[in-house]
């Protein structure tokens, strides 16, 4: 009995051993298979995102379509329970995905009145599709005019029937 | 028989429009689920891609690592056979996945380095991360500098060699 343990531990060993040496180093690096990125990053994965600022501002005019823009941060907490909520919330998926352009960001743009108080996250602003910025489309924290909570979205929806009523430009 | 085959038609008739009538046209609309969007595009699901210019130009500053934009059109079938060929050459993706920040972008930037002789697809630019564009690394088109076909796949990988040595920035 003794002898039938100790032969089978040494056949472990030597399976042990065959296994490690028949993977070899060099095919086998630490990267396991990654998950293709989206453009949507969780805030939505059936609506359509523009890629860049440039982008969306183009569809904006040739669809006649608000623009909403998203700034958020992938590891701030933040970001990821409006996320949470905004992807759930079915009225603003819908509106969003018939209604407007869209577009989230995970780094600032060039242009400063995408930040008209400041660089921060999460944050969502309206553009007109005349390519003005609806500041004065804001939620409701008067220290950071642009950023929801999760519990907002109900102003945030509102907010987004506010984008669709265009601004008229003067001539 | 031929009353059989009238009989048959009848029934084939009344299945029809049962199931046409019984299709409820507001629950069923024409969009069916849709495939999220992937920053990569097919040009390598695997890599990491940057999403904007400004991102990509952030990280090849804090990375060191030089930057490759790949400009093109999800329906320019130049653009389409150049993407299989760069997504299947293990050398570029390998390459591209370790030494590169890497960018494609079916919208132009506003910056004008980027397009030296011309906006057309497709066309790959390098920029260093000192963040100059390296209008002196072309493919082998007088008439379209920064065009490759399927077939220049090794002229590119020797770009890319190129690319990673940086230009020496005078002080």
């Amino acid at each position: 009995m003794k002898m039938l343990k100790e032969l089978l531990s040494v056949l472990l060993v030597l399976v042990t051993l065959s296994s490690s040496m028949g993977k070899p180093e060099k095919t086998t690096p630490k990267k396991e298979k990654r998950i293709p990125q989206t453009l949507s990053r969780g805030w939505g994965d059936q609506l359509i995102w523009a890629q860049t600022y440039e982008e969306a501002l183009f569809w904006s005019r040739s669809k006649n379509k608000p623009l909403m823009v998203i700034f958020h941060l992938e590891d701030c907490p933040h970001s990821q329970t409006l996320k949470k909520a905004f992807a759930e919330d079915k009225d603003i998926q819908k509106l969003a995905d018939e209604e407007f352009v869209i577009l989230n960001l995970v780094y600032e743009t060039t242009d400063k009145h995408l930040s008209p108080d400041g660089q921060y996250v999460p944050r969502i602003l309206f553009v007109d599709p005349s390519m003005t910025v609806r500041a004065d489309i804001t939620g409701r924290y008067a220290n950071r005019l642009y950023a929801y909570e999760p519990n907002d979205m109900k102003l945030l929806l509102s907010n987004m029937q506010r984008a669709m009523k265009f601004l008229k430009t003067e001539l």
